[in-house]
C-alpha cells in the first residue's frame, strides 16, 4: 500500500544526465492515493502533480508526473492521501477567542446575553487581528485551504489572511442594530462596502464580500440594499437563513412569509447568494433555492451545540442545491475544524432519515471540497484536482492506528480522520504547513497573545443576565 | 494558566538535604487542572497525585503533594489537564481489522452479508492477536484505560491486553447459530465458561465476563443459563439490547415482548448485566431499566452510522439509569476514539431534544469516565481521581490552536479535544504512553502485520449477496 518515493527521487536526480525536455514546473507533490473530486478519475493510486505559478499543471502517476517535469522543490507523498483543501464555507473566525466561553445555552440567552455583550467589550484591531491568526493557525493545521469569515474588522482579517497564506472570501457583517464599532446598519454597511472597494481585485486568494447578518436581524430595505450592492460591485453575498424555528416563527410574523421565501419576495435569491444553516426550510423553499442557485452552508456541530435542529440536507441534496460545509465560530462549535464536520455530517442524517445509505461518505467528501467551491461560486478556481485549478492541496498520514488497515481511502478520510492527520498543507503552490510544521504563522506568539486577550476577558466579563 | 513544574522540580531535588519524613511513593503526576470525577473537588488547578503500588495514595496541589512525597519518578504536568482514563464500555476490538471494509450498509445487508461472511473466513486465532493489538495501540493513544471487548478468542484478547498493560473486560460472545470456530451456542457458550474459569482473578485487570449476543439471535433458555453462570461465577454479564426497530418488532413478535421487557419476564435484569446501545426502549422499558440498576452503554457513531437512531439519553439520565459510553466495533465507527463518542453524544441529544442545555459537557464527560465504571460495576476501582482508586490517568495537552485560549476545562476536553491531543496514559500506576511515545505495544510490526491481514481480507473478500 505504501508505495515510496524513492524511485522517482532516484530519477529525478539522473534528470540532468539523462532526460532532455522535461517541462520545469515549480513544486511536485506525491501521494499513495490522490483523491481528486474529478469525476472522470475519482482515484489515482500513486499519483502525482506537477505545480506551475500556484496553478495544477498536471496530474497523472507518479511515474508519469516525473517522466515529464522536473520540480524546483518535491513533497513526496508516501504513506499519504493528497486532495483537494478543505473548504469551511461559515465561520468568524476572530471569536475562537471565545471559545469555551459559554457553551450548553440556548440561542437567544448564548446571543444575547453572552456573545454580544462580550462582542461589544472586547471585540477590536487587536482581538480580530490575533483570533484571526489563531483561526489561521488552526485551520491550516487541520487542512481548510478557504475558508469564509463573516466578522468585523475586515481590513485587520484581511491582512492576517494575506500573511499566512490562505485564501478566504472576506465578508464583514451588518446589522440592524449597534456592533462592534457600529452605531447600526447604516455605517457598517458603508464601511463594508468601503473595505470591498478596497480589496476587490488586490489579492487573488482574498475576495471581498457583503454579508447582512440575518432576514430577522435585516430590515428588507436593508436586505435590497445588499443584494443591490453585491451586483453593484459583483461580489459574493452571505447570510445566515432559517437557522432556528423561532427565527421562522419570527419572519412569518413581521412579513407574511417564512425566511427564504421572504427573501425571494425581495428579489434577493440568486446564485451569487450563498446562505448559512438552513435548518428549517419547507419543502417548496428547498425547491426556490435549489431553482434560484443559492449555495447552502451546513453547519452541523453549530446547529446541534446551539440545539437549532437537523437541516435536511438529503432533500436539499436529492432537490440539487449546492451544499458546503462549515464550522461556524468556535463560540458554538467550539473548533474550526471541517474533519468533526464532514464525519458529523456523515453520521447525523442516517439518524435522522434511519437510512444508512443516506449522505455516503463520498458525498460529504464532496460537500467539503468541491460542493463548498460551487456554493462559494469558487468552483473554476478551487475544490478539486483538475489542470487549470489553483494548487489548493493536502496530504494526510494513513500510518497512525486509526487509519489501519486500508480498504477504502474514502472511508478513512470521512469516519476515522482527525484534524491532526493533516501532514502538509498547500496553498496557491505556497507551503503553509510541511510535515505539521508551520512555515507561516508564529505559534508561540499567537498562543501568548492569545492567552493575554482571555485573561482579560475572563477578569472582566460579566454575562448581561 | 501554565504554571510551570520548575519550582516544584526544585524542591524534589532540594528533598534529600532538607526534607526528612517524606513517604516515597512510585509515581507523581501533575497537571495544570485535574479534573477528578469526584463532587467533592470537581477541579483542582495546580495539582499533583501521588501513586503507590498502582493505587492513588494523595490527590492535592503540587505544593501539597511535593511537600509529602518523594516520588521514583514525576511526570510533570504544565500545560496538561489530568483526568481519569476513559472507560470505552462496549467494543469488538480486533474487529479494527475490518475498518472501512463495508460502509454505508443497512445493519441487516452490513451483518449477514458483509460482516459476518467476513469473520467466518478470516477471523482466528492470528487475525484477533493483531487486530487486539492494533486495537489497544488505538486506544491507549486515545487514552482509553478500560475497555470491554466482546468478541472472539478472548485468550488470546486476554494475553494481549495483560502484555499492553490495559485494563478490560473480556466477554466472549455467544451466539445460537455459527460464529468463528463454533458451530452454535452450546461450544460457544462451554468456551466462555472455560474461559472465565481460567482468567477470574488471575490479572486484576482483566475481567472476564459473560456475552450472549442478544435478546433475537440467543433463545429464552440460553439466555437464562447465560445470566445464571453470571450470578454462579460472580462476573458481569453484557448483551446487545433494542438496537434497532427490527430488533424490537422482531423480539416482540416472537416472545410477545419488548426487548428490555423480555429479558426481564426471564429474571435476566440485575446490577451485573450492562447492555449495549438502548436505542429502542419505551418509557417503561427505561424505567425498568433503572429500577433493576441495568448499566446502559450509549454507542453513538455506530447507532447513527447503522442508522439505528437516536438513544434517549436524556431520558436515561433521568430516570437514573447508569448510563456509559462506547465506540462499538470499528467496523460500524470507524475508530475506537472515545472523543468522538464524547462529542457526539453532548452534540446529538440537543438536537434530538432542540434543548442545548441537554446532556451537558460536564454530564458527557462523566458517562465517558465515572458512569461507564459504575456501568461496568467497576466505579469502587476506577472512573475517577480519589485516594483508594487505581491510578488509571491520563493527562491531555492544551497548547495546540484548537485547545486556545482557555476559560473552561471542561468544554474543551468535550467539544474540542481530539485522541491526538492525549499526550500520557497511565493505567494501575504503569506508564502506557509518555509524550506520545508508546512503551507497550510495538507500531511498526502491528501496521507491517495488520497490512499483511488487510492484503489477504483484500483479495479474498467477496460479500455474500
Amino acid at each position: 500500500m505504501f508505495v515510496f518515493f524513492g524511485q522517482i527521487v532516484i530519477a529525478q536526480s539522473n534528470y540532468n544526465l539523462v532526460a532532455q525536455g522535461k517541462q520545469r514546473v515549480q513544486l511536485i507533490v506525491g501521494g499513495d492515493f490522490i483523491v481528486t473530486m474529478n469525476e472522470a478519475q475519482p482515484v489515482i493510486q500513486n499519483g502525482a502533480i506537477a505545480i506551475k505559478d500556484g496553478k495544477i499543471v498536471a496530474v497523472d502517476t507518479q511515474y508519469k508526473i516525473t517522466s515529464s517535469y522536473r520540480a524546483d522543490r518535491t513533497l513526496p507523498g508516501d504513506g499519504m492521501v493528497l486532495m483537494p483543501g478543505l473548504v469551511n464555507g461559515h465561520s468568524h473566525s476572530a471569536m475562537v477567542l471565545f471559545r469555551g466561553l459559554a457553551d450548553d445555552l440556548a440561542l437567544q440567552d448564548w446571543l444575547q446575553n453572552y456573545i454580544f455583550p462580550a462582542e461589544g467589550k472586547f471585540v477590536d484591531e487587536n482581538f480580530v487581528r490575533v483570533g484571526e491568526q489563531l483561526a489561521c493557525w488552526e485551520m491550516i493545521r487541520g487542512g481548510t485551504t478557504t475558508f469564509v469569515d463573516m466578522y468585523f474588522q475586515p481590513d485587520v482579517a484581511a491582512k492576517v489572511v494575506s500573511e499566512c497564506g490562505l485564501r478566504a472570501i472576506i465578508a464583514p457583517s451588518s446589522i440592524d442594530f449597534p456592533s462592534p464599532g457600529f452605531q447600526g446598519w447604516d455605517d457598517a454597511f458603508a464601511s463594508s462596502i468601503n473595505f470591498l472597494k478596497r480589496w476587490k481585485g488586490k489579492n487573488e486568494r482574498i475576495i471581498p464580500a457583503i454579508a447582512p447578518h440575518a432576514p430577522y436581524t435585516v430590515s428588507p430595505e436593508h436586505l435590497v440594499q445588499a443584494i443591490q450592492a453585491a451586483r453593484h460591485y459583483d461580489v459574493p453575498l452571505t447570510i445566515h437563513l432559517a437557522e432556528t424555528q423561532a427565527e421562522v416563527k419570527d419572519v412569518q410574523q413581521r412579513y407574511n412569509a417564512t425566511p427564504v421565501k421572504h427573501l425571494d419576495n425581495l428579489g434577493f435569491l440568486e446564485p451569487r447568494v450563498f446562505a448559512a444553516h438552513v435548518v428549517w426550510p419547507n419543502a417548496s423553499e428547498i425547491a426556490l433555492l435549489a431553482k434560484r442557485g443559492v449555495g447552502v452552508i451546513h453547519n452541523p456541530d453549530s446547529n446541534l451545540k446551539l440545539a437549532s435542529g437537523f437541516a435536511p440536507i438529503p432533500a436539499m441534496l436529492k432537490a440539487g442545491i449546492k451544499v458546503g460545509l462549515g464550522t461556524d465560530g468556535a463560540a458554538s462549535n467550539n473548533v474550526l475544524d471541517m474533519w468533526k464536520a464532514i464525519r458529523l455530517t456523515a453520521l447525523i442524517h442516517k439518524g435522522t432519515t434511519l437510512d444508512p445509505t443516506a449522505v455516503p461518505a463520498k458525498t460529504v467528501l464532496r460537500m467539503a471540497t468541491l460542493g463548498g467551491a460551487e456554493a462559494l461560486g469558487l468552483s473554476d478556481k478551487i475544490g478539486a484536482i483538475k489542470v487549470g485549478l489553483q494548487a489548493d492541496l493536502i496530504q494526510v498520514q494513513l500510518k497512525e492506528p486509526h487509519l489501519l488497515p486500508l480498504y477504502d481511502v474514502i472511508s478513512h478520510l470521512v469516519y476515522a480522520a482527525d484534524a491532526q492527520d493533516v501532514d502538509t498543507v498547500i496553498v496557491n503552490g505556497q507551503v503553509l504547513m510541511e510535515k505539521r510544521r508551520m512555515l507561516t504563522v508564529d505559534p508561540e506568539r499567537i498562543r501568548r497573545e492569545a492567552t493575554s486577550i482571555a485573561q482579560r476577558i475572563k477578569a472582566q466579563f460579566r454575562p448581561s443576565n
